[in-house]
């Protein structure tokens, strides 16, 4: 297709798709005159992506780069585009990293029974803010904590079974990064609902 | 206390508390000489709960100054508290906002029983995020929605087991705040390593 119809197909201005390609999220078309260049269904996904990441999630141009990045070197490596993809999208800012929490966190992880490599940024989000409750006197407690990861680890469940059927291991890892990075938002947005609703149930009486 | 033990108790700078003092972040000290004031506890929760709003979760001034107003507004009704606080907070950028996923939201919202806010800022999230899915083509299907909802609920209630026994509406307030946005980095982390594992399992086959 030309780029009047992906751009049509998208809902991405042409302006917009001509910058994703100078910015490199988005490869060049196949070149067919001087002026002119094709584009097929992986260039109308790979917009789609580029445009949620940005609009969406709020990433810059810089993060969208490095989670796309990833997409691009760990292929098909599933298990690496989702650690290291959304490891580029910084979950917490602080450093402040204790070692007894760190401790904490290879413990829940083996005991969980979980396989995750050692430099996963997830690891370090989670001892960065187990550091930080704990510098706050409101430490989480190791039953609490569990109780988290058991939650977790259903919706994880319940996020790779939308994976399956998918046979393409570009569609494949394109569909993890945005269910991943789009969930986000939405599960948080269920778990204020579900607060507020709790709340109210126990403090209103 | 001192400014300067307040300083030493919280590991913030005296700089730095002029400065949440001038912003509006914290109140002032109560008076004892000319250039001498005296803080208590209240003061000591305040400036730990906005040095982690800013520093851990990476908020502006501007939210955190918007998500402690709530505070202040709305005490004692926690479950406003949690609604509102957190709704400073924005989860996502987008404001396509589909019809059809908004009347999905408010069946989800009934058929789990919930009550909340009809301006809960949490019911835009969501009904986004579906829109803006849907645009991509991988609309969340119903059960899937319903799954993640019934794990949300359970999430709160392990959240809201940590607030029991806090008797002090402040500090119960302050609590939710901390509570609700520090996990939030921490849960989606637990996610990305429980995906990362489901995910080797199911792919590395």
């Amino acid at each position: 297709m030309r780029i009047s119809e992906l751009s049509r197909r998208s809902g991405v201005s042409v302006a917009t798709i001509k910058y994703y390609i100078r910015e490199g999220l988005l490869p060049s078309g196949r070149p067919t005159a001087a002026t002119q260049a094709e584009y097929g269904e992986q260039h109308l996904r790979r917009v789609r992506l580029v445009r949620a990441l940005i609009s969406v999630r709020g990433l810059s141009v810089h993060t969208t780069r490095a989670v796309l990045g990833t997409l691009s070197r760990e292929l098909p490596e599933t298990h690496r585009v989702l650690g290291l993809a959304t490891g580029a999208i910084r979950l917490a800012e602080e450093t402040v990293h204790g070692s007894h929490q760190q401790a904490e966190v290879d413990t829940l992880i083996h005991e969980m029974g979980w396989h995750i490599h050692q430099d996963a940024p997830a690891r370090t989000t989670l001892t960065d803010i187990l550091t930080t409750l704990h510098g706050l006197g409101v430490p989480l407690n190791r039953q609490t904590l569990f109780s988290y990861a058991r939650l977790a680890e259903e919706t994880a469940m319940v996020d790779l079974e939308q994976l399956e059927g998918v046979e393409d291991p570009l569609e494949l890892a394109e569909r993890t990064i945005l269910l991943t990075t789009l969930l986000e938002p939405a599960l948080l947005a269920l778990r204020r609902l579900a607060q507020e609703h709790q709340s109210t149930g126990r403090h209103s009486r």
